[in-house]
């Protein structure tokens, strides 16, 4: 997959913040945090994942779908591999 | 979307026994049954809608790119309609 | 499990809600709409089903908590049962 | 909430592990990795997460349904604060 420079730091960045959270969880269990509390940021942490995921598979598909009406090449094992992707990340 | 006869069958199939398993919840609140027991049904009969969901996204997947690259059409539309479609399906 | 006769008209009644909104399923794929269409009420039936099995938690859960209070009985049992069946929730 | 050391030493590793996965999505990006590739990890690292989550709520629900069961308190209050967590879990 080529992305440009912007979307890619764009990406790294989200995920830093991702990255800081889950350190940040680390801080609530060391200070024993409210149990409850901390089950409230492990929730958000993992809403800011599924957001994260949800914005590749929108521009991947954009990609594919750009990719497939101006080269055609062979759409179907294009839509399976990510149909596989949605559903691993549907079930997760 | 067009689909042919036995897709649709198939389909409607697969929600009838979705439907079933609905009204099974109904007699085991009926009947008094252990919650847990309520519970672990209610979460067969999520898995079965989900997995009804990820189908259909896998059998769109295919026509949207299959058109894609027979007549090119509005790939980025088609794409962004997609995507929505799957971020409500992550996010529920 | 005993549950008093209000709180089950009112998860049946919500439960035959949740079935009718699968029967809708069927008539969309019926009448061949729109995928995309399709997906979003999936999308909503699923949250419908998960909003009632947190329903139940809440009242499984108070239930429980007040028996441990009156009575003692084997709370850490109790709490596994529990634990099981949220987690089979939480990764459906 | 108080927890003996070895369970807080086991939940920050855990988490320490998952701190991992996030950089390891980082250098996937950066090396412009496949986005399927991606979103795989993407999902194992949702799942881990909320992995982790279940067994915070497993634990808890143990501490409190004893605490009910030795000093009676509030158990009904305890119930809603514990239910609102598992609703947003569920829901993430």
């Amino acid at each position: 997959m080529h992305i440009d420079e912007d979307t890619k730091r764009a990406q790294i960045n989200r995920l830093r913040r991702i990255e800081g959270q889950v350190r940040g969880l680390q801080r609530l269990i060391e200070s024993e945090n409210d149990c409850v509390d901390v089950l409230t940021q492990v929730s958000a942490t993992t809403k800011a994942l599924e957001s994260f995921a949800i914005e590749l598979v929108s521009q991947h598909l954009q990609t594919c779908m750009r990719e497939a009406s101006e080269n055609g090449g062979d759409p179907q094992a294009k839509a399976q591999e990510i149909s596989a992707a949605i559903a691993r990340l549907v079930r997760s």
